[in-house]
């Protein structure tokens, strides 16, 4: 197996684009990341894509053929892959794949999806199908309250407060307000995210991630043609995958993803790293509560400990372990099929010092964290500057 | 890379199957594959599920999450893709590199679809959208009338008749007249094809592949470790995908897809192998039409020859080259995802000589052409015993 570096990122404003559709959002970062990596398209061998509901959302599906269309890139061979809210990061490792086999050198991948063209009640239904449509989306079961079940469990069993909650609100936004392509780079207090309306006890709206237009992609290529085209590859040091019950009421914990943990697991073993190797972090952060189950999920703070940990600080820039510098889903709006990519690119930036008034100091090791569903999918990749 | 092996495969009985749901389907299939190769669950390093559409159809994305957790394989990987009606062979696909790279030893991938729960207006609206919703779908073009424009074109160019497109069902049927799995398992007659039910002229209701509920399931090993499971392992020794523009008026021909044309000239490549060496084929039928393209785009018959070459019967069995032992889509049926597993599936067991009344003699080599919508994508497999 080769060693895969990416060698170009690009991504669109997040947000309500009601001027574009779907193909143009796709193009438009697709461009933004062939550009960053000097490539021109005729030196591409394959592509993957990371949607989750198109077909739903906007009448398409076959986005491969789309995509490859309208990028200009027929006839190289362009595959969607879905997993719910982890279809970006299905892409990445796809592409992951191809690279690392010698199957293709240079390979794009991306994600995306085009949600604000429905109603709030229609798009809710329709993420519905990411958990178990016959036994949750069925009875009326959708996310927030798939969440919210999980922050009472989280609450009850760890002492997790409201606060603790809500403090990693206020985290994404503070770092959401410095990044231009955030749905909403604005900052939140304590007070406000309390104060705000509940949807899902305990969940108020903001600790929820809003609906969201966007689209992110990248460049990969092997690592020893990656200085080619860029001084500052950034390797993909592990990438895995897992799968755990789609519903539930099959689990045998509500506190913390079985398939986070293992993917973690399988991650940090493939990178030969261990939590404290990782300088930084990008993790799903759908609710409030996810994050705080992620931070214990990736082993870098003691099962329970999530929510103190927010509270106290320690995963804000500058903190022990800096997590979503981005502004997460949270501020930056979670395009479902996109949020996998993003992830990745700011990954890329921070450990290429491209982040700007976000960087992290001495960023040597990244992680990326992105769950399916309430957690039938989950993927981890590491990542590590040259 | 690795040489790949099929070491199983299974499939349900195709048709309306009121009685099961999506999960049931596959789980039959996917139960009757990993039974077929004698492996048991904890051998299993990751799967790929193919589907186009069942976010639309049956309310449920994240097929990959369902499939882990009710086939009782949950933590391992499982990805679903999507690329149309070529949704099956993309799982293969990605099967195949999984295991050709050693990212993973034993790769169980399936298709699948869940069509007859909605009406069959409904049903064309979603597979619409293979095409291009913003300029074919949105303007009414659904599949018949695209294939129909097609087939105008193909007559205009060469002299093909409607007796010649009748040819390809009648020889379907009565290929699938001998296929316990088929929907339709039963001839019919020049006569009753051109006598049926004007769908979209020049194409007639026995002219297209049906609406269908089914799934198929193949396990896929190291052909190193293929006979530890099975004495009669078949080789893919070659996998190759393509795209095309997404809607017909991009293209510069209507008589043939791009994308088969390259797909079919790499996979001729990467197996060594020329046309004129593939003993029988499993085509893309989902009209008339498309098999007599798909023929001449494979190059088993010189460009405008489709025609002729069908109606003297020269892809019959017993002819030169038979296609479409199975029935093809037309008789079997079209569960969109499973079409591309289901084609597979049927070279196996016509590699394997279990093929019983509709064996081929002396079946050494044999392909597999699968299609998205009107070509944006196509796959093309070729497979050889040992």
């Amino acid at each position: 197996m080769r060693r895969v570096a990416i060698i170009g990122a690009g991504m669109t404003k997040f947000g309500e684009r009601w001027e574009q559709g779907f193909r143009e959002l796709v193009v438009e970062a697709g461009v933004r990341a062939l550009t960053d990596a000097g490539v021109s398209g005729d030196r591409i061998g394959a592509g993957y894509i990371g949607t989750m509901a198109s077909g739903s959302l906007v009448g398409q599906e076959h986005v491969g053929g789309l995509i490859a269309d309208y990028m200009g890139l027929t006839p190289i061979p362009i595959t969607r892959v879905e997993g719910a809210c982890a279809s970006g990061s299905l892409a990445l490792r796809q592409g992951f794949v191809d690279v690392a086999s010698g199957m293709h050198d240079i390979v794009v991948v991306g994600g995306a999806e085009k949600m604000t063209d429905l109603g709030v009640s229609a798009v809710s239904d329709i993420l519905g199908g990411a958990g178990d449509q016959e036994w949750e989306l069925f009875l009326g079961a959708t996310f927030p309250g798939i969440y919210a079940l999980m922050a009472r469990r989280h609450m009850n069993d760890f002492g997790t407060t409201e606060e603790m909650l809500a403090s990693v609100s206020v985290k994404n936004h503070s770092n959401g307000a410095k990044n231009k392509y955030a749905q909403f780079p604005r900052e939140v207090t304590m007070e406000q995210v309390l104060a705000s309306k509940m949807i899902a006890d305990p969940l108020k709206v903001l600790d929820c991630s809003p609906i969201t237009d966007g689209a992110a992609g990248l460049v990969l290529a092997p690592l020893d043609m990656a200085e080619s085209f860029t001084k500052k590859p950034v390797e993909i040091i592990a990438s895995a995958q897992a799968s755990d019950s789609l519903a539930l009421h099959s689990r045998k914990t509500l506190t913390g993803l079985r398939a986070a943990q293992v993917a973690a697991e399988k991650a940090y073993e493939m990178a030969g790293a261990t939590p404290k190797d990782i300088d930084f972090a990008e993790v799903h952060d759908c609710f409030t509560i996810a994050e705080i189950m992620a931070i214990e999920d990736l082993g870098f703070f003691p099962k329970g400990q999530g929510g103190p940990a927010s509270l106290e600080g320690r995963t804000k820039m500058g903190g022990e372990i800096p997590v979503n510098t981005s502004g997460g889903l949270k501020a930056c709006g979670h395009p479902v099929g996109a949020t996998g990519i993003k992830q990745a690119a700011e990954v890329t930036w921070q450990l290429r010092g491209d982040a700007g008034e976000r960087q992290v100091k001495d960023a040597h090791i990244g992680l990326s964290h992105n769950v399916g569903g309430s957690g039938a999918t989950a993927v981890v990749h590491i990542f590590r500057n040259q």
